[in-house]
């Protein structure tokens, strides 16, 4: 039997099943060091004890993305290294913060599957629980990739799709009672606009472009342990269907979060996401830019702080004043994201 | 009203106004790290917690310049987003060392002001000065730089140039009465010379010379938060005054001085910055020397601690055996920065 | 008397003469996280505290590997400044784990000295001891380098070449009495074969492919504070043998253990290394492969951990499917690694 992983073909995943992933994780302020160095993030939260201890947390959480990449990277080895596509995530919730420190495991389960009428794929829906070192769940998200079947020969399983919302319902949003948001210094935090200030159907330009290098994503993913072969690997991507590595979609997504600083500055935590699309592929050298609309503004849990329903837009090597999104068939040129997801932000 | 940060242009400073900076910054083991590993410095008071104490510190102190940048970085929103040039600093005082936990915020003073005869850009001078969670001062500097107006009719402010000293004098310099130059152990720090072996006109060939990638300067200038756009936006800067990213004279600085510790081992703390310029731009892809010029010899207020007055010239693609400097007009070829610093250096 | 260091020459080494290398460096939390982006290691005992202390560790420790290169990186300035080539290592034992938070230094000790019949270099055997604050030695290793002669016509000392063991006798290799392999949970570490599933002769292919980057490499070798110019001067190297930066051969150690968790995830710690040849050097862009054989299969003082004697062969821009290796003359086309060492793995 070999000893090298293989990763698990369409047919090795049944309804039901609960995949413990490996290598546990203590995220530590080195971590969130280099994160900060890799996106350039100013959420005040994330970067200062002392402000966040004013808000109310305990210590200085890390960069809620940071925690999500470390709790999908370590799927990767056993849902989505036979993965022809990544088709989508939903039902992403925030539930509780990772500081330094905390042990980050992941466990998944498959929550629906699908053969494709060619016989040579299906796909396989899994909802994937981060969880801490005291048993409390951190992140919980769906995410559903279209997989190769190892023997074509193996049999269709049963049709099985969930149900899943389209956005997290905001009352459902995971605000801790002790964050008072009549604390939060707008001033250090970098914006004198707080959740009141927000309107749906606002449109934000962040402005800012930022140029990626390999290194860096590369860095971004390691750091995450996200082991995908397309992100590292010259030589057979050479021969592959970009010619070039591939950047993982989770850095777009930490991009286009870190650019939205200028725009969105006390945004100062994710509490959800809603869905998203990698509309088309990253690729050092591209520049990124993004601007968001405000899809949604709603109360939460607790009455000091809103949630703000975004969606933000990222493009590659074009600015975004005039908030590029679907055209008749698909994006306009230069759309590489689409995400829906719910911030949060002091009121006033 | 936009939400996105503008920057303030000439005519939004006043005399006297105070500003102060977003993103408080706790500085961590993780941003001591990254320093150390993007420059290479081995200075081992920033290197070794033993060591460290040893000479009388409470634990190891971060890279002051790892400091100065995280304080400089804050301002740029603020300052110099939209300047023209950065034309000087001056006074730079190192007052308390940073460790890691302590977290750092900067407040400005606009303290002089003069318009351009062209009325279009003036230049701003302000005290920019980084506390810790104490409400210690830490770092405490003036710079000056010419940005524009955003309305050119806006009416000239009346001028007001402050009077900056040529030079710290010596015996302001802090150095704390708990470090004991006479525990210094010279070996393990890397050098036999003490302050008694240099001399005033002692010229000394770094020789040295360091590379340096895109994802270097950008990843060491995010990590300081610094958000000048001609450092991470290649799409624009293609069209830009150099066609390329611009690489943060801050990065040169600290490159030279990790450089100097091939000659300069025992210069084991940054005292003060008399002064700088930034003669030409680098780029990644040059390659980096140093060489410096003992200016002074002082004594300090510990007697087991001497100061030095450096002048650390760095060059592009040039090594400097033959101490490139100031020719006729404007400098040799090659050179990118002449820096006028005090360093701290145990006697025997 | 120049104040930079000019490196010693082949006849600045007397036999027994020891060396205190400069720059203690307390090895943190940030070091470990920085290694972990770099080379995207999964073995689980460097990864997660709770793990690592089921096991039986006090608290994490980092990686064997960044210990090593820590403790390599300070012999460089004074041993290997002036030579020609790394002829080789040996007796390397890794005697206590290193913690976020211990203080490393090296001494080394001149064990052997052979000049060569051209006489204009010769060969100098030293024995590097890493100790941490508390004076226990964490790491020892013998290697040997060529070094050039400064002053040719010095006397040619005494030939004295130390025996040096083919491999370290797994008897003797150190496995805490506090390990419990019983404890060791394999499916979080990523691997269901453990000691006992692993039979001398057995060939094993880890698959994945690492393109590497020069902020990568140089941003590591920086990490380990190892000054060798080669490394780091694209200026002068573009003149020099290859005519570009050199990668430390090291970094190709590093990512051959860590694509080796493919097929190897329970080799949880590196507990000596036998010899290793750097059979041809390793540049940016280059696509690092790697198989490993294992030679030997041994118990160890500990009756719940085994050794596993492993030769790790590295390839650059060839996949490892084949097992490239010796030819009649060298070695394969694209070997540029063949390492010899035991790894410690829990017991069934």
């Amino acid at each position: 039997m070999t000893k090298t992983n293989t990763g698990n073909f369409f047919e090795d995943f049944t309804l039901g099943q609960e995949i413990r992933h490996a290598t546990p994780r203590t995220i530590t302020q080195g971590d969130a060091s280099l994160y900060l160095a890799l996106f350039g993030s100013r959420f005040a939260v994330y970067c200062a004890e002392p402000f966040a201890q004013e808000l109310g947390y305990k210590t200085t959480p890390v960069d809620d993305l940071l925690a999500f990449h470390v709790v999908f990277g370590k799927t990767v080895p056993d849902i989505s290294l036979n993965a022809v596509a990544n088709l989508g995530y939903a039902d992403c919730r925030f539930l509780q913060p990772v500081y330094a420190g905390d042990t980050v495991t992941t466990v998944s389960e498959v929550i629906g599957l699908k053969q494709n009428s060619n016989g040579k794929t299906g796909t396989v829906y899994v909802r994937s629980t981060g969880t801490n070192q005291n048993g409390e769940t951190v992140i919980d998200y769906v995410r559903w990739v279209m997989v190769r079947k190892g023997d074509p020969g193996a049999p269709a399983p049963d049709v099985v799709v969930p149900d899943l919302p389209n956005r997290v319902d905001p009352a459902s949003l995971v605000v801790a009672e002790a964050l008072n948001g009549g604390n939060f210094d707008a001033v250090l935090a970098g914006s004198r606009h707080l959740w009141n200030d927000y309107v749906a159907g606002e449109k934000i330009d962040h402005v800012d472009g930022v140029t990626i290098e390999e290194a860096e994503h590369m860095t971004a993913t390691r750091l995450y342990q996200n082991t995908a072969r397309v992100h590292f690997n010259q030589f057979s991507e050479k021969d592959g269907r970009f010619g070039r590595r591939l950047m993982y979609g989770g850095h777009v997504i930490s991009l286009a979060r870190a650019i939205s600083f200028n725009g969105l500055a006390n945004a100062f935590s994710i509490a959800a996401i809603n869905g998203g699309r990698h509309v088309a592929p990253c690729f050092a050298g591209d520049t990124v830019f993004a601007w968001s609309e405000v899809l949604e503004v709603a109360d939460t849990v607790n009455p000091t702080i809103g949630a703000l329903r975004l969606r933000t837009i990222a493009t590659k090597d074009r600015p975004c004043a005039d908030f590029p999104a679907e055209v008749e068939k698909g994006y306009e040129e230069g759309v590489i994201l689409d995400l829906d997801y719910w911030v949060l932000m002091p009121k006033r």
